[in-house]
């Protein structure tokens, strides 16, 4: 992939930006638009933007096709995310595109069909305070970012999560009400990767941060694909090599 | 579960043996009855038998409910399990039943959807020989068995094979026309533990092997459950226990 | 192993219980006294003591030979631990030996050499209070413990802790100061298990608690070996098996 | 670390290559040279060559803190590799170094240590020849290099092979005599990772092949550092952070 751009699509709901007055305020354009801002400025990535109510989930197979890396942002309405998009997402993962699943994601269609678990966890919100450790330092998703990060109001998920165990674990999240949670895991599935982030409950401003944005912007670069793969189901009878 | 016998069902699709005359001369009365019946040597197990053509699919929830470890066997008509039986399933997986997998299960439905990847693997039907090995001598599943397994004819199943890094990797097949299969694999999905293990085809009177027994009553007390939950999907707001 | 018993070696460095006054009110026969007691009521284990100031570091080949599982705390004197004692411990565990390494053990020489890394963490002594998370609550470690493990008091160990990736990760502490830790890991090497627990500083009265006392109990079980392997160094020269 | 050269020392035992005609005759400067003529053909690299009769067996601080991956082939000689080199080898790893493990290296010091495991295995020199699965097609290791290398002669490895459980599995071998062999490991330890990878018997001319080739500047590629740490073994008291 090297001197190509990482073609990114940011996949938002879309629904709470147009509804309620205090998340318009913080995100007026969306929170998929805060998002591909900050990733724009990173000349590695060429940015779209797509959303729920856009014809076929705004992810059709062809912008799919055209897709390296997709973040996903959804809260209230998974289910209206069709079952077919969900496949669709899940099948180009496996053949090779990167796939960041941000916040109430945690049980989203397409993350929960990729990893066969519910996502389930417990939560609160009550406006509490959260600090969010870099388990390994050397971890390329951490570079720029220090040890851990302060966020003064996020919604807090408590363990237990019900995810498999992650291929690798990036962040661990401290609440102030006395939580812990794996905010920060990747998963590795067929030819793609997959990275799951806590952050990002839509009243509170944190896509703005400049600590989230490195992350989002380490990780785009982290589950870029490496290889596509077209075929992710053919089961090929094949001739005996003979040895 | 100290004391209490492990209730083991064994699902079988149940239909070479009645439509082959070569599969039936082999397993005259079903490859589940007998694997069920090599279980029942064992004092541990109780067993009771289920097939496809049974309603439900044979797995309604009051028998998964009283299911502690769920044998799977498919090969043809993974596509006439009902997706709701695919989810009952999962969903006990999830609360803590055993799953062991064989064969063809690869590509059945509660596996795909457990582990969110194809099982996708190249394949062939030739009679082959094939040497399974234990990789690692101290699994409980290997316990018994030996360094390897010799059979002197399996369908060939050939890497890569398209499943989630194995939890445990404990069998790795060869096969005399070359090829390498990780041919027995732990995941842990939740509270329940998932046995994948290659060797079954129906033409071939393979789980009349005394070693692939002892591989199935091992895996069978290691998949048996720890703990069984009701509620996999909730996610509860949860009180600040303000410390 | 069933039907005979688990035999249980608790070694403790025990210079802090005869030279402190504070650690020797808590524990006046030293803490190892207070585990094995704890260990001694379930009927599973046999319990025997053994520490630092003993001939061979108290660990003498025969006494190793002879121990299932080998609980180690140790924090002030690591390096007077002989180079043979911390080899003579990780080769018993590679043969099948369970090991339970205890808080300060994170950087002591067994623990050391099994995981080839250094155990680098930071910590904080100010009696703060801490909240140790079972991250699946399906664990056998974790049965009725509940969800959490309230101390009033311990040492603060924080992230980045350097150990490899956890074959399972069983406990996540928070504490009061804004600290997260990985402080319940299982790590699998050769034929034995390594369980990795945080708690335990000497001025407080942890070991004493039931819940610390059921994780206790809960792993030794868990580490319990399936078989014991004599020679984890030797490379035979194997003739072929002309398949 | 864009921009600027892998700096890559390739380290060899050096002693064969002396004193064997049959070895010499292959790789008449030593196999390090014919692994570092391979990898500088790739214009990311700097190539520099050490062996064990140096002084301070080829290793001193200064070129290890200069070395972003080192490859090791060792053999017959591991116990003359000073344990103080061992130790200045596996401490620049988890800082960061990568470190590339070739054939007999298993047995190698900064190999068990790293690992804390033996590396235990069986094996046979009688010429067989031996096919390499790539297990993950989407592994950056294996790209450009094809679903398989068949060799027509290497030495013979077979499992069990004591090992941790690699943090990713690259390739598996196939081995005519009827054996299978986890050829290629990935382990990731502190800010290094390790690649071990089977291949390379000094009688044999393998290191020539241009699939071998291919995935050992892959993998120097892969294991080259994101970040340097200086110390890995300092434990720090740290301040409350005053949530």
């Amino acid at each position: 992939m090297e001197g190509k751009k990482i073609r990114v699509t940011v996949w938002n709901e879309f629904r709470h930006e147009k509804e309620m007055e205090a998340v318009k305020a913080i995100y007026p354009q969306g929170l998929h638009q805060c998002i591909g801002e900050a990733l724009g400025k990173d000349a590695a990535f060429e940015v779209r933007l797509a959303s729920l109510d856009e014809p076929e989930n705004g992810l059709p197979q062809e912008v799919l096709d055209n897709t390296d890396v997709l973040f996903w942002w959804g809260h209230a309405h998974h289910q209206e995310v069709a079952d077919e998009t969900a496949k669709r997402v899940a099948d180009r993962v496996l053949g090779g595109m990167g796939l960041i699943v941000l916040h109430s994601g945690h049980i989203s269609k397409p993350f929960q069909r990729l990893l066969g678990t519910t996502g389930q966890l417990r939560w609160r919100e009550d406006g509490t305070s959260t600090r969010i450790w870099a388990v390994n330092p050397a971890h390329p998703i951490v570079q720029g970012v220090g040890p851990y990060i302060d966020l003064a109001q996020e919604e807090m998920y408590s363990e237990p999560f019900l995810i498999p165990e992650p291929d690798e674990l990036v962040f661990i999240s401290w609440y102030k009400g006395g939580e812990v949670f794996r905010s920060g895991c990747v998963f590795r599935r067929g030819a793609g990767k997959i990275f799951y982030f806590q952050p990002g409950h839509e009243t509170y401003p944190n896509y703005k941060n400049e600590q989230i944005q490195r992350v989002l912007i380490n990780a785009a670069k982290y589950v870029a694909p490496t290889v596509q793969i077209q075929d992710v189901y053919g089961c090929p009878c094949v001739p005996s090599l003979e040895y």
